[in-house]
């Protein structure tokens, strides 16, 4: 069997804290009994916690921090009360010297990317991480970034992300050319912002072996899945992600109302309990929970800081696929290519003569 | 009884053209009798149609155009070629001489703009026009602007979407005060675009009479209702519309698919029938078609090009209560008001001494 995923905790993140990271992670390790965990956080609090679960206590080392960031601080205030020793950080810095693979934290995602930014740097070639959420659409899941790290973005950053979800997708969805789309208003390629417009015409025009260019897509091409990637700035993305998540929410509250009003409708979702169930759990958002921090020299992954101890298992689970598949080689290789084609390299051009 | 509402309608626009813009107008006739249509089009098509509805016919006057905006017509073309001849053309400059109160087209959404734009100009101290939706919320219905009229808005832009749309939902809502929010990644103050920042600071510093303005929204108070308007520059904007619109879509497709799936579920749909058709209504995008262009010297009305004779009743009759409760008055009042408020006027400085 190959070598164990270790994946590193900060297990003080999120607004329960150790109470759903550490039966979360347990969960987890159920899943995906190869994983060794390190636990970043108070150990007064964790052990009593992993007695709870020997599997996991097993699998794990625990690592005591003082300090622990509050789910209301600002990413500057973060930066300065905890570096270097937050649970949060040291979390992050396991990836950076190489004793975990992948961090995942329920912490906040300001101060989260902050740290992450700080701590391991973005990747060479890259100017800016993003965040890339899982979106799950009508014929199955598609990845969409950025959903929030920065606002705004040039023509190349979107290339960037393009490179970023299609390695991410290929790792995810084990798609050898996933297609990627641009996010825009209007699918004609008059239309739309002049930084999309370009880095269409220049993701077209690279013909690349990663992924599929598909040309621009609009906000209902999100649920449908028309692409397996859709690309945008962190601005759009994030009002996108959040409008999506809203307007579910309120078609559940419909839905609730409705079968409610009388004997014949309460009767009606009895016998349909099944179906209302198998609904309710395609639209649930513990299933695909995970922000993926992408561009940075090391994956991080971020729970939502609400979310129970199923939630945070499938976060932890996505870090998994993302490490056991070698995401950051795949992005390595992709973007080394890109820039190869680009530019061309001396050993190619006298390759060719 | 009030003198009847002037409403012209470009009879050539949208998928079907005449066979849904005169039994649509037909229907809305019936609901809102006091009405006078000037129908834009080829003559020959819209009389055995208007010979089917002989209270509209009786109610319309028809202005023969040779010409029709095609729907897939680029703005640019459309304005060279339509301008002073076309049906869509036409059914605006009615507004512009005063022939009409208000327009209705459900011709292509570029073209409809652009021409909007030059026969019309935007008013005094507006640079841009907006286009506004209603918003089906939790809560009711809200405003939100813009969906897609320009790309990008700095702060003044967006103070002008406020009062626009605050106009919009006094006239709407019948509110006195509605409550105004802008668009952003994050509600607190220190957060998201310097443009949106900068236009909260001053809309809270102008302490407006007409508004409420209530801070940051995120995308999921969108279908919350959180807010009276939400305001947005158009890309943001636009992607919002979308995303809600394949979201509710997507939802629709799980749930059909739930309920086909075992003969229980079917059981229980059949029970359940009267619920499900009021959530069918409640989710219906004809009951809230029309997208109102705003910031120009006069309203404009856009109809969705796909929609139906009930679909385009009810933007007629959105035209209709538009300029029955007088919008272009409210709006000129409210910038008026804000406008003084800023620079102060010697009138006013005087009295006060």
């Amino acid at each position: 069997m190959a070598d164990k995923i270790r994946i590193s905790l900060d297990a003080m993140g999120g607004d329960s804290g150790p109470e759903v990271v550490v039966p979360g992670a347990a969960l987890a390790l159920e899943r995906r009994p190869d994983i060794a965990f390190s636990l970043y956080g108070n150990e007064q609090r964790l052990r009593p916690l992993l007695d709870a679960h020997p599997r996991l206590r097993d699998a794990s080392e625990v690592f005591h921090c003082e300090v622990a960031v509050a789910m209301d601080t600002k990413p500057s205030q973060a930066l300065r009360q905890g570096r270097w020793k937050s649970s949060m950080w040291r979390a992050i810095e396991a990836v950076k010297s190489d004793t975990a693979d992948v961090a995942v934290s329920a912490g906040n995602t300001g101060a989260l990317m902050a740290m992450s930014k700080f701590c391991l740097r973005t990747m060479a070639n890259i100017e800016r991480p993003a965040i890339a959420a899982i979106w799950p659409t009508a014929r199955g899941e598609s990845i969409v970034l950025d959903v929030g790290a920065t606002i705004g973005a040039d023509a190349q950053q979107l290339i960037d992300f393009a490179l970023l979800g299609g390695a991410m997708a290929r790792v995810l969805f084990s798609i050898e050319r996933p297609t990627v789309g641009l996010l825009n208003i209007g699918v004609e390629e008059v239309k739309g912002l002049e930084e999309v417009r370009t880095a269409g015409r220049l993701l077209r025009e690279a013909n690349l072996k990663s992924l599929d260019y598909a040309g621009f897509v609009e906000g209902d091409d999100l649920g449908k899945g028309t692409v397996d990637v859709v690309v945008t700035e962190g601005f759009a993305g994030n009002i996108a992600l959040k409008t999506a998540e809203g307007t579910a929410k309120q078609i559940g509250g419909y839905l609730r109302a409705a079968m409610n009003r009388t004997w014949r409708a309460r009767l009606g979702y009895l016998l349909a309990r099944d179906a209302f169930d198998r609904l309710r759990e395609k639209m649930d958002p513990r299933k695909v929970n995970g922000g993926v921090f992408l561009g940075l020299n090391g994956i991080v992954i971020k729970s939502h800081g609400g979310t129970d101890a199923e939630g945070f298992a499938s976060a932890v689970e996505l870090a998994y696929d993302m490490a056991r598949n070698d995401l950051m080689h795949k992005i390595g290789q992709d973007f080394m290519h890109y820039h190869r084609g680009r530019f061309g390299t001396r050993d190619g051009l006298e390759g060719d003569q």
